[in-house]
């Protein structure tokens, strides 16, 4: 242990920062602003959080919570069961957390993620107190090295008035240099950031906070929880499919080359099986400038496929992360971990001209998407980044099932029932069906392209004369607003979107 | 005539390409695609495209017409009743063409102003045959100067074929310097925009083409139409104050100096009302990065309260526009004026950090809003530049008079019926009635802090009665989806959205 502490705290004057995790705790008091790292479940923080909840259960402390995105190890599950957050801030993903908060027990603030330390750094939000950063190491100046993600932790750190650092010992010493921490000046002394591709490291490799900041070290050994997305089936392989033969047409009318323009894929099943599909395309020499890198980013790169990967995460299935971490030497070279609000910035975005997948929980017919609420009304999980990448694309696709619960749902609706994107910020919509290209089409154009393309029936049917009888009564966007949420009315109360004959016509 | 010739086509070659309209307008065909100049009435192509619609009684003509944004002079009208128009693109505020695309007869691609010319340069849209761009002169290489709005002409006459010129002799040959004419590099070479202030000159006084492509150049003499907007009343000044209000207490918390930060304000009566307010208040040295620059930008350099304004147009009142174009020099030093790609860019706006202020048609209690569409399905006029700024601002504030329709409408509704900006982008919600900060809130206090402070009664109770019931169903944003339009449905068959029994209550 005294070993490591040498090699992980370089700066000898913080050795004797290193305490329990209850102990660290107690620098967090009821009412405080958290700050923790942690984005798509890797490199949060991992035992300050657990030994938080653990002493609300003998007093009151209630705290608002922000991270990265979302975390791994039950922390948010654990948090929210011991009634430790009021509030939580910019995304999370997790089952216990999502009930809570559709309860209205817990205000979450869903955020595009490359706003957030924006906010802070400007106080148009409450303050960071404390900051817990997970980190592999303390350099010899006292600046912290991150792990497997960057997330919001460098502005926290930065911001926060009290700086709690978790070594974590299961994280591999080889990520050290990955990462490129770069934060924007102050405006009006704000100036360009100088990212020109997805290569450039403008940054440190470091967090650099006044070490006298540092209240406490935690040593643990808890791993990152693996990835929760399921393989490749075979609709995402004909998603895939759909989006590669696209691909190759734009390359045939010259309007992108065969290594294409630097590619963004959100978190989930969906997007990771897309990018997985590229294997098998005759795509070459291709870019990521991404938030997460799933499983599709090393497979990329395993096949050839891939030159380079800017993240501001790594979050893998278990076999996954056995062989990347094992061997990162291999990969660090075409590796880069920077801040979310680099990763996702609306100016690399723009400059860098990026293609943008994201999912859609729903979409309706003239492209508007749902990323986040159920029926309208629940959370899921939360905007994330495709907010700040979709807007600010070169292109931006979204893709979903044509279909959900065994039929009972059409992914594609006469109106989606809450709208994180609309159909400005759509170019490409695509289902195992087909691929709609939406670019300089009008609403009615859109219609007639998405109900053709994307949708299986009877609901393609359904969705062709709902339209019609929109369009009789005119307009840009035609609507009838007494039906534009019946299909979300009926699945409710019947358990399907399909009309009693349509449904009796199916299961004949 | 010679006189102006020679000081208005400096470059001797090019003389011989004056020609009248209607010779100019032939080399429009039937089919094309036409990139026209004019950007919220001012600076618009003014007598090629009536020629054009002449031509279009004798012969079929149908174009797909692209501008900068709207255009004046009854040009979009002349040509929809003319039956010229197959497509209109990314910006329109006239009664006949928006009656037109309601129809469907007319297919309006409403686009972010930014981005136009990115899918044009990268031929994600059908390129530009012949684009019309209206000058002040012609240098002395060829290149074009243009008038009082930039908008989109530098890259339609650098994308297109063909360039006709209209040199308007009432355009006061003064306005040349005032341009700024910036052009992103294509990607993967583009580099950063180095606009560090508003103030930054980036670019050239004209737009440069190779003079071979000019094929015909028109003398008119046409005027700009004026700007339509209304004076400021009752209403707009109590918006006016509530945001100076809120401002000054930004001021005092020390989040924002006294000069704030760069402004935008939106085309329109409300906008430049507000803006108008500022005259009466303790902020001092405020600069404007925006789009148009109405009357209030004006009034406020004559107040001695701006120092700088960017913007990619100047639309003005018939008197101000007298009293400001005979002066022009006496504003000179302190304007500039930009492509609307650079005036309204990502990059930019999100570096500058600017304060966003734009109308909304309608907006919900959880604070979406609604720019363009009436009851969810009619065109006004389009989302414009309100989403490049909305997103990417420091702050993004929207406007809207609490009632229309002399109460029979309430501009705050359960849920909009179309939505152009997600509670994401909308920090600050304002109405004669008062402002709600949602900066930092969840969706149910949004609820609570814009039905308690914008909303008049008896409104203010409907919401309050909805977002009960609502909230008992649970959710982040709770809804009624079968009540979620019954305000607009009742609006369509009893023109009020008030209940009966409240109708009959206040009419007692």
């Amino acid at each position: 242990m005294r070993d490591n502490f040498h090699d992980r705290i370089r700066l000898p004057s913080l050795r004797e920062k290193v305490t329990s995790a209850a102990a660290a705790a107690h620098w967090v008091r009821d009412g405080m602003t958290v700050g923790m790292s942690g984005f798509t479940r890797a490199g949060d923080a991992k035992v300050v959080p657990l030994a938080l909840a653990e002493r609300a259960r003998h007093e009151q402390l209630k705290i608002t919570l922000m991270t990265g995105a979302s975390l791994g190890n039950d922390i948010d599950k654990t948090l929210t069961e011991a009634g430790v957050l009021a509030r939580r801030i910019p995304f999370q993903a997790d089952p216990a957390l999502r009930s809570a908060i559709n309860r209205g027990e817990v205000m979450f603030v869903d955020q595009h993620l490359s706003e957030t330390v924006e906010l802070l750094r400007t106080r148009q939000m409450a303050p960071i107190d404390v900051a817990i950063i997970e980190a592999i190491a303390i350099t010899e100046t006292g600046a912290i090295v991150p792990t497997t993600s960057v997330g919001n932790s460098a502005s926290f750190a930065i911001l926060a008035d009290k700086v709690i650092v978790e070594i974590n010992l299961t994280q591999s010493p080889e990520l050290e240099g990955l990462h490129d921490i770069f934060i924007p000046k102050r405006r009006p002394q704000r100036e360009p950031i100088p990212i020109m591709s997805v290569r450039d490291r403008v940054g440190t490799t470091a967090i650099e906070i006044p070490p006298e900041k540092i209240v406490a070290i935690v040593i643990t050994e808890k791993a990152d929880s693996s990835s929760n997305i399921l393989p490749p089936d075979a609709e995402t392989a004909q998603i895939a499919g759909h989006l590669v033969d696209f691909f190759k047409n734009e390359v045939k009318q010259g309007r992108l080359t065969e290594s294409l323009l630097p590619l963004q894929a959100g978190i989930g099943t969906i997007a990771n099986a897309v990018l997985a599909g590229f294997i098998d395309s005759p795509f070459e020499h291709l870019t990521m400038y991404s938030e997460v890198l799933q499983d599709s980013t090393f497979d990329l790169f395993d096949a050839g496929k891939l030159d380079f990967a800017s993240g501001s995460s790594i979050t893998l299935s278990p076999q996954k992360s056995r062989d990347v971490f094992a061997n990162i030497g291999r990969y660090k070279d075409r590796l880069v971990l920077r801040p979310q609000e680099v990763s996702n910035h609306p100016e690399v975005i723009r400059r860098l001209g990026i293609i943008a997948l994201n999912t859609a929980l729903e979409a309706d017919i003239y492209g508007n998407v749902n990323s986040t609420h159920v029926l309208g009304t629940h959370m899921m999980n939360g905007i994330g980044g495709s907010g700040d990448f979709a807007r600010n694309a070169y292109m931006a696709i979204f893709a979903t099932k044509s279909l959900a619960k065994g039929g009972d749902i059409s992914s594609i609706v006469p109106m989606v029932s809450h709208v994180d994107h609309n159909e400005h910020d759509v170019d490409i919509l695509v289902t195992e069906v087909g691929l709609a290209d939406l670019r300089g089409l009008a609403p009615r154009e859109r219609a007639r392209a998405i109900i053709g393309n994307c949708v299986a029936e009877p609901y393609r049917e359904m969705l062709r004369d709902y339209v019609e009888r929109a369009s009789r009564r005119g307009g840009q966007t035609p609507h009838l607003l007494e039906e534009a949420f019946s299909w979300h009315v009926r699945y409710r109360d019947t358990s399907s979107m399909l009309l009693p004959l349509e449904e009796a016509r199916l299961r004949a």
